[in-house]
């Protein structure tokens, strides 16, 4: 598929993330609009170009569907009405922003600069799994606190392993996040202490929306049908925190602090073009996990750093196809055991890392451990994140002619409260 | 505190769970209502004796909070009006089914048997968490798979240590429980497979509820105050699945697949007068975690076991401050790296065991990971669940002349689907 043109001028190139082909579904408010008191809720829009349509202005005249579904600060309601409407809303917007639409005269007075724009989440969180399915990732962890031997638990070849995460923690790109406090025992004291984090780190993944409801164990197939689209994340997590606390249950306060997302969701249609297979494996799955179609996506990911008022340096680069696990098959796995999945849930990949050292997804891994710091571009170092540091996860696939971009995925660290209980 | 005396008479008696002391919140159907279809959704109702007063139907005329906050179906609304109204409404609830209530002739036609109504969840449930803060059950599963000495990991003393569980898979009891599917792994076999689940188990805990939302940490005390009410909660458990999946990000499908909650919240007033200490402790917990008053509450607690049409077993008897950790120290720790907690969240307290063997709240406990079975009073024998099973969780707080009950938290085993992907 070439680049589709648009009569929105900013779209039509080969490197826009934004083009006709893309479409992303956001939340957002203007400038103007907030000054104004116009809106009294944040609106749907959709990303052309340098551009937001504003789809809840359209609501009633264009897109009709009995209640209203765009006038309620999130992407949900129109979610719930089904992959057949998600497909003929798509054809409805491509039609409208077309080069020579019929459209054009009307709908123009609803665009709005993205550069004016503040984002909101695009969906409500209903609930959040994060995985563990980047096979790099568990082999490097793995590594470093087990020996290359016992890297990978017995059971990670045979089921993508997640945990359940705290959706009321998930923020959108741009919101700053607070070094957390926390319980941690450092290898030299026989008891913990109540300290903010020292090794405060982030973890490059892909979220994936679930878009249809299900209620009991659902195949891959099925599971891949039932997502709406996909966003990039960044889990921050406490790795202190996590060291002391994790055995037996799993990872708690460590991930709690925040998980951001960018403000995107880029849909299944854009992203049909870079379709690719999960890697080969060494045990065959079990036939509901097992491939029934290439449902990785071809993803282009990086990961830049930029200290408080310096440059930014590109600390990682890897690519989504790196997964063992696609979304389809974690949300499968996710199923089996009967619980019920619903319209918002949001599922990350767990961190994606390449095979060598600068395709790494987190600084646990760059850094390895903090026994090798990180030489940033501008000659500083890096072990872990320090206050003021501004993280920014970006995502293309490259198409002929034309980019499905993801719009950035950011993050600042704010400094840990002098006093978490100060009242 | 005596009883307090109601002019509904099946309340006024020593044994029964539901006086005037009482008055716990629930969500509820009556047969008749559905058949008329008067209603569009179910009641919020407070239990009186054998009665539940219909509250949705006094909104306006008696209670008044400018929205509607009980025509919803569940007690959340109510919630978030704050605890200042909660207290205000329980006293007016108490005026109006006080003996000789001026209230009794205008509210009497609002009382529905509870033998007639079917209960819903008493709230709509936002994220839930489980925790494992009961010393025995630890120390006893602990010892089960690493031997007495390391029965508990390090940070158990000083943490409460819990995980993020699926609020999607809570029920309210009464709701059938379907024996998952999972992928297991036998210690004779290389391979796992994907089979019905041969260890189900219960677990007898209680359940919290956060009726005041906070953003970042809280002291245990504002802790203590955002908790609404306590219900009784079995978090059923496929032992299998979790042995093979839960290393090392802890359990996920082996805890998804249902925890039913009892249909009635019990509100803190009605059990400030068994509010007891947490135990001895061998290492003083940090500043933050510390007990600032008797946060536990002095409440029995009893699970029953009934195969298939045949007399119950009582399995165990335990108590509830049995507990090392109060719901208030785990609110507290919860909200420690920053997570925000909001109005309907739910924290499982972890298994509660006794010290000795009669005492233990999961059959793992009983039958010692199924190596000694369980004579029950049919003669039959269990380690873990079989189809038909029907568990009811029971408990009660006994005051001078009066009992706060909890009303039953019910369930019971459907055999596994032949095919969970026939469609």
């Amino acid at each position: 598929m070439p680049l589709l043109k648009s009569w929105v001028a900013s779209a039509n190139s080969a490197d826009h993330p934004f083009p006709l082909n893309n479409l992303p579904y956001g939340v957002f408010w203007t400038r103007q609009k907030i000054e104004d008191l116009e809106w009294d809720a944040p609106h749907c829009g959709v990303a052309i170009g340098d551009m937001i349509l504003d789809i809840t202005a359209l609501e009633g005249e264009y897109f009709e569907y009995g209640e209203p579904v765009f006038d309620v600060g999130c992407w949900n309601a129109f979610m719930e009405l089904g992959s057949d409407v998600w497909a003929e809303f798509r054809e409805k917007v491509i039609k409208m922003l077309e080069e020579n639409s019929p459209y054009q005269t009307e709908i123009e007075p609803h665009l709005y600069p993205i550069a004016d724009a503040q984002m909101e989440l695009p969906i409500a969180v209903r609930e959040y799994t994060d995985f563990y399915a980047g096979r790099n990732h568990a082999f490097n962890v793995g590594t470093m606190f087990r020996g290359p031997e016992n890297a990978l638990p017995p059971n990670w070849l045979h089921i993508p392993i997640g945990y359940n995460g705290r959706a009321s923690s998930v923020v959108v790109s741009g919101t700053d996040v607070r070094r957390p406090w926390g319980q941690l025992k450092s290898p030299d004291h026989d008891l913990p202490a109540f300290l903010p984090c020292r090794r405060f780190d982030l973890e490059l993944e892909m979220g994936a929306i679930v878009g249809t409801a299900s209620n009991g164990p659902i195949t891959v197939q099925e599971a891949d049908d039932n997502i709406f689209g996909y966003v990039l994340l960044n889990d921050w997590s406490a790795r202190d925190i996590q060291a002391w606390e994790y055995q037996p249950l799993g990872p708690f306060q460590a991930k709690s602090t925040a998980t951001s997302i960018s403000p995107w969701i880029i849909t299944k249609p854009a992203l049909e073009p870079f379709r690719t297979d999960t890697p080969e494996r060494e045990f065959e799955l079990l036939d509901h996990l097992k491939d029934c179609g290439p449902m990785l996506y071809d993803i282009d990911l990086a990961v830049t750093l930029a200290p408080e008022g310096k440059d930014s340096t590109t600390i990682t680069r890897t690519n989504y196809k790196e997964m063992y696990y696609s979304a389809a098959q974690q949300l499968a796995h996710h199923t089996t055991a009967g619980t019920p999945m619903n319209v918002g849930d949001l599922l990350g990949s767990g961190t994606i890392s390449g095979a060598t050292k600068p395709e790494r997804g987190s600084l646990l891994e760059l850094s390895w451990g903090g026994k090798e710091p990180l030489t940033l571009d501008t000659g500083e170092t890096r072990t872990f994140l320090e206050d003021g540091d501004t993280l920014t996860l970006t995502g293309a696939a490259k198409g002929d002619g034309y980019t499905i971009g993801f719009g950035a995925c950011t993050g600042t660290v704010l400094p840990a409260l002098k006093d978490p209980y100060a009242r």
